[in-house]
């Protein structure tokens, strides 16, 4: 996993499922991953911080004191306990770096809850 | 500092020095760095892994065992431990995370080492 060059939005030809975050790469106690997003995503927090990177098309993260939007190449860090629910009107692919820990819906489990540790 | 949005490569224009990585967000206990880069870096190891991510031009990561070349796109993670020396043939910016704790050349210091959390 560690020893590979990797083209991001190549390797993000192979993801079908939006809001399916995938580990392209591994950094000590963090993964780095890849995901597809289209529509809306449930509101949820994390117990660390989240990093968003826009690799291709438009991201909003709603947050409840105030909402960002990101495009290509544009980052943002959701700080540690804040209630966010990232919303995509057209398809975007964004890259996240969080704890190996971090559950993907935080303490909200919903359908939409996949596996932390998905590789591509 | 953590509730920027930032866009990298207007953010790395500030940037007046090869080779000077600047924090730009904070991830837990890691930070997010951009640098520009041109010319051959000294060889260095780092305790911690150090992920690497080209956002214009070309970067070789000269190892031991194997380079690699990313260009716009595309990433790599330096294991900890291992030997590398970054070159540019020409203007390149990147993108950088790691540990807070990662220095900036190892335990090799020269004219080239920086300070390891020198905000934009």
């Amino acid at each position: 996993m560690k020893n590979q060059t990797i083209n991001l939005l190549e390797k993000a030809q192979n993801i079908t499922e939006y809001w399916s975050p995938k580990v392209v790469g591994e950094v000590d106690d963090c993964y780095v991953k890849i995901a597809k997003v289209k529509g809306e995503f449930t509101w949820h927090d994390h117990e660390e911080d989240e990093f968003f990177m826009v690799l291709e098309g438009e991201l909003t993260i709603a947050m409840k004191a105030e909402s960002v939007s990101l495009k290509q190449g544009e980052i943002y860090v959701v700080p540690k306990g804040v209630l966010h629910k990232p919303v995509a009107e057209h398809e975007c692919t964004i890259m996240l770096f969080e704890k190996k820990t971090t559950l993907h819906t935080g303490q909200v489990k919903s359908d939409l809850t996949k596996d932390i540790s998905q590789q591509l």
